[in-house]
């Protein structure tokens, strides 16, 4: 046992936390998810559950034996039972934990006794219960670390590991189990049956299927963990309600993606609705959707919104195929075929090139002379006139003229395979083994497709894997894999051209946060302050207290100048005529000051004085601010000010920390973004410039530490490569408010 | 016959549409497409085509007989032949020509002596393949007319009817056709074999399947006509490259919302790419897809991007169901898919509301004390434990109690069939029997869903088909479709709510074309009388020759004051020079009177002055435009000015004619609508003002007839209820260019 068991629950939430880790590492997932014995504790013949266990290990060919574990039967389902863990003659890898919730605790102690490390626990009546649950939970957590035990669950239907031959899994399996490359995590059980059912009839293998229940001990992140390191799994594909450790996610995301193993996420909760559904489900929060989608953007996960879209685009992506560039030639038997994909081509931002010359004149030759030798081709329905030789139909010599044109980088093809065995199943494998051939001989990728998304029938699934083939099921959920696989490829060229040095990404080079002075809103100079000490240029400001001084600041300044009432606790000035603009005149100023400072004492005991600051005209409004999402912690958001943010909505988001470069990046995907480049007249902005400031716009938030809640300036003014912050807020929460990140 | 066919080709264009149209008249159609005997012209047991037709007609059990025609064997396929049609005792209904291209007119002189008067060629090398095809194709249209022929095709495969058993059809047919309420028309053949499969997996009834090929007589726009007409078919499903009477297509489709008959449509093109496939498929233009988009939305036609959203959409309106209001109930047995579903609800506008207290009662009394009684509803796992009763298990009965719920109105309920029928098939039939009856005796729709989208088990479809029921294949899919049909319901009460009266729809009410006085761009002047003459509120101006009068004028109108030349044929006056802007002082004036002047006849020796305009300032900005599609005819373009026009492409488009009232809508779909309800302290515009100038410009443009090229107002200025015209651009085509317009 680890040094760190020692029989008595962790002193607090970080030790916990770490006694956790260590009880879900790689080393010990792997041992949990390939047992070769397994016990069913509350094993019983008149249990539907049982039944579904037994069933779904029998149906997976555990090597090993399946013990049932019953007081009152020496056998069950035929096999012999035993009457607790402890009567085991040897220790199980595995037990499969099927007992009331009240025995739950009891078994745990049982298991750790017998020298049992692994748990699967289907009880529910935790968190997704009420408080009473919350508690039970906490507890199996500490018996956990207590007792050193590995416990997926509770509330999981257990998982399915179809190399291990490990099916210890509350639904019903289909036999053989299908070994891939696609590892699936559910935060949902229930949707298992729908994905081994899709998978099954597409000829989709997976490398392990895992519900994760409530991941008191181990969580999703946990076992995208253990698949990152599993060499047999080439792609993950995950159903998240919630993250838990957004951190930890995003970590291993952009380790996946530097790794060259994709990960494909169906991230539900996008709407109210949904994040409603989601609370009831599993007890967890949801973050704010867009910035799920930053974040996965920038990590490389690959986002889907339908189960299908998932699986297909996972398989298509463990295929490892090399999917990097656009130019995509097009074989189809189907005009029709051709006009769809070629839309769904340019949804995607796929290229249809037009063909060598060399190439055409090949496709001429082999086509009809009513047909035309392009790109997407339309070989007709001569396919069907024209009888194969050596295996290999017209539709397959023109798929090998059009691989070998220079100009196109991978080739979709159509291939439709009957829904019935033909008779004489030997032309159809001839052909397969030509396709093959012509993948493996050509230097790129070819995707198979078939027309739309119908069921593979077991002949053509068993011929598909004969010669190593996939068909695609259909050609919009085949068209969107590509386009997925394709961006997934340009995120990791980013991601390897553009490594963030420790320099820019690690916590440490942060500065330290220091404890914020004030609480609430600050006042304005106070919040110009804070940024001016991390380097963000802003618009000279000088901070009065009479008329006089605001005279004289005026002058400095050069007018027109805006005064504004300068007060902690007062966070929308101009809503209390805080405000006065385009001020011009040593007696105007005078008044100005007057009217602002008495309508800041009106609301305020604590008015600091007035900001006196030039006004700016012509050049471009942005807006820059970090807020605190409850999920991925401290966010910045980056827009064109006036009606682009107001009316429009029009923010790009990415998680803290971000670099300069990255800022540019955010600005270049604002739908306003022409506007930077100078439209209208205008002078272009310096968007390097720009991007230094922002920056140091988050600099000066994450200094903050947890006591942030929002650091925004609106507008940044910018004039080519002057820019200034017009207007700084900083809002702050006090240490007893809790830090809002997990 | 006819009174019209008199053995002589008719004489010009409009003669021969007309007699076109005769023969593809509905009542012509019923005939075409549902023969009792069918002739087989060119029928040989040596060609592959031959072999598909016979087979599809056997496969679809023609009540009655079948003939081949082959002059060197007196019996084909086992069938008596006869040498030719000539040769037939009595005429068959129906001949399907498969002889070379050369010898189709041949066929049709003996069709009409034998008094055939339908046929179907499936010869290519027509308008698809070059100028010599087109000479071909316009010939074979002239002798089908003079010799009363309803031809489809050529270039076709030919059509289905599973109603009348008829299928001449040259691709393989699967037995017995499945009979339905989806009439499918197809602009691609080849298309066909995907949609017949896909229709039988997933159990989805036609009541016709037409392939176009040319169109040379009978039109895609035809078949609607004739479905329109057809009791059987309760949706019709297009897949249209082109559509060449556009016109009558968008009449068609308004009367079929009218008449509550749902049009569906995949029309590809929407890509350049796909737009050049096209030409190359069909020989025909695609036009621009967002105006496609637009008209489609007017006229309720359902436009969809995929084969599977095509047919699962027409089926689901198909059968039906008031599907109109948008508060659904979600019965599942996963919570994993609650949340799927909730999300895409979201996404298509549909509620997912709070349940009543009474629902949540009787839900809490059916389900296990961990299950949680809400809107969507996971049923839990439990449903697999809980063995049903009467025929009705835990979901079903939870689904009894969502149904009648008052915040409800249609239910999305779970419903998964195994793959393999159960050794005791008498509970599931039970089951469903016990559904169909919820259905019934609900007032409201059920709409059942399985997860994913996969087959349906030949024994599942017979089971639902016995109890009349329907399951959407999959979350994604179902949602979609459901979404449509919402957006449908709701486009058909716009349409019924504001039926456009004759005054304002009916071309008899757009004034008169008057010969435009000029041809390329007019000079401003010009174009503002003609704004003035149809009613468009306009700035005010003077046209000035000297400096003085330009004094003069800036004196009445009011500084600071613009001054433009004016000149036709300088389309891009600031480009030149041509304009000076905020102008005050007559020395100022009379110096930007001079350089404008001076400017345009440098460029031109046709000035006719310097237009002099008072400035506007404050208010909003908006464009309005016509254009004129090659499809659709005139294009009205509605946006906000500046940066929304320029950066985002922010405009909405119709057809015309349009009201005062669409208009208004119109404005109302901009992305950026909000600056026109007065954000950021501006005067709300008076949409309705907006709305009757706008209608003003389209009036002007309609006038110009097919001269038209482009009538621009860039910018309208608004302030509250204030419109003026700033700029105007009219653009027209000498008579010579011909009309763009189909």
């Amino acid at each position: 046992m680890s040094g760190t068991v020692d029989g008595a629950a962790p002193a607090g939430p970080a030790e916990r936390e770490a006694a956790r880790r260590r009880l879900a590492r790689p080393a010990r997932l792997r041992a949990l998810f390939a047992p070769r014995s397994v016990a069913l504790v509350g094993a019983s013949e008149s249990s539907g559950w049982s039944r579904l266990v037994v069933a779904s290990l029998r149906a997976g060919r555990l090597p090993g034996r399946i013990v049932p574990v019953n007081p009152r039967h020496a056998s069950v389902f035929g096999l012999p039972a035993v009457p607790g863990l402890r009567a085991l003659d040897e220790p199980v890898d595995l037990a499969f934990c099927q007992v009331a919730t009240e025995r739950v605790d009891a078994v745990m102690e049982e298991a750790a006794e017998a020298g049992v490390r692994n748990l699967v626990v289907l009880a529910s009546g935790y968190g997704e219960s009420g408080a009473h649950g919350h508690r039970r939970e906490r507890e199996l957590l500490d018996r956990a670390i207590e007792l050193d035990l590995t416990v997926l669950g509770p509330n999981t239907l257990g998982y399915i590991n179809p190399r291990a031959r490990a099916a210890p899994f509350g639904l019903p399996v289909t036999s053989p189990l299908r070994p891939g490359g696609v590892g699936v995590v559910l935060q949902s059980g229930a949707l298992s049956s729908a994905v081994l059912d899709f998978s099954s009839r597409h000829g989709i293998g997976l490398s392990l299927l895992s519900s994760m229940g409530n991941e008191t001990v181990v969580t999703a992140t946990d076992v995208l963990a253990h698949l990152l390191e599993d060499d047999r799994t080439r792609a993950i594909a995950m159903f998240l309600e919630t993250i838990r450790d957004a951190g930890g996610f995003v970590d291993l995301a952009r380790r996946a993606l530097s790794a060259g193993k994709p990960v494909v996420v169906l991230k539900v909760g996008r709407s109210d609705a949904g994040r409603a559904s989601a609370l009831a489900h599993t007890g967890a929060v949801a973050g704010d959707d867009a910035v799920t989608d930053a974040v996965f953007r920038r990590s490389g996960v690959v986002r889907v919104r339908s189960l299908e879209e998932l699986l297909v685009t996972a398989d298509l992506l463990a295929q490892g195929l090399p999917l990097a560039e656009p130019r995509m030639g097009v074989v189809s038997a189907s005009g029709g075929a051709c006009d769809i994909i070629a839309d769904r081509a340019c949804d995607e931002g796929i290229e249809v090139p037009e063909l060598a010359s060399g190439t055409c004149d090949r496709l001429t030759e082999l086509l009809p002379p009513f047909a035309v030798a392009r790109n997407p081709l339309d070989v007709t329905g001569f396919v069907l006139a024209r009888p194969p030789s050596g295996g290999r139909g017209l539709a397959d010599l023109c798929l090998e003229a059009m691989v070998d044109d220079p100009s196109v980088d991978f080739v979709f093809n159509s291939l439709s395979l009957p829904s019935r065995e033909p008779p004489d199943p030997e032309p159809l494998d001839r052909r397969l083994a030509a396709l093959a051939e012509t993948a493996r001989s050509a230097a790129k990728p070819v995707v198979h497709y078939s027309t739309t998304c119908t069921d593979l029938a077991p002949y053509a699934r068993e011929a598909l894997d004969r010669h190593g083939l996939q068909v695609l099921p259909g050609i919009e959920l085949g068209m969107t894999a590509v386009g997925h696989a394709l961006r997934w490829s340009r995120a990791r060229r980013r991601l390897l051209r553009h490594a963030p040095g420790p320099a820019e990404d690690s916590p440490a080079a942060v500065p330290a946060p220091r404890p914020p002075a004030r609480t609430g809103p600050w006042s304005e100079a106070a919040a110009r302050d804070l940024l001016a000490a991390h380097g963000a240029p802003l618009v000279p400001a000088a901070l009065v207290r009479t008329r006089e001084e605001a005279q004289a600041a005026a002058d400095a300044l050069g007018c027109p100048v805006a005064l504004k009432v300068c007060s902690a606790g007062i966070a929308h000035k101009s809503d209390i005529g805080g405000v006065a603009l385009a001020v011009t005149g040593p007696r105007e100023v005078g008044a100005a000051f007057d009217r602002v400072h008495a309508a800041g004492r009106a609301h305020t005991g604590d008015v600091e004085g007035v900001l006196v600051t030039p006004m700016r005209r012509g050049g471009i409004e942005l807006f820059a601010g970090v807020t605190v999402d409850p999920v991925f912690g401290p966010v910045l958001a980056v827009g064109l000010g006036g009606v682009f943010v107001e009316v429009l909505d029009d923010v790009s988001l990415r998680a803290l920390p971000v670099d300069p470069g990255e800022v540019e990046e955010m600005l270049g995907e604002l739908r306003g973004a022409a506007i930077l480049r100078g439209v209208r007249g205008g002078t272009p902005a310096d968007v390097g410039a720009v991007a230094r400031a922002v920056s140091a716009l988050t600099r000066a938030a994450a200094s903050l530490g947890p006591s942030l809640r929002a650091l925004e300036v609106n507008p940044w003014w910018v004039h080519g490569s002057q820019v200034e912050a017009l207007d700084v807020l900083v809002v702050t929460a006090s240490p007893e408010d809790g830090d809002p990140r997990p």
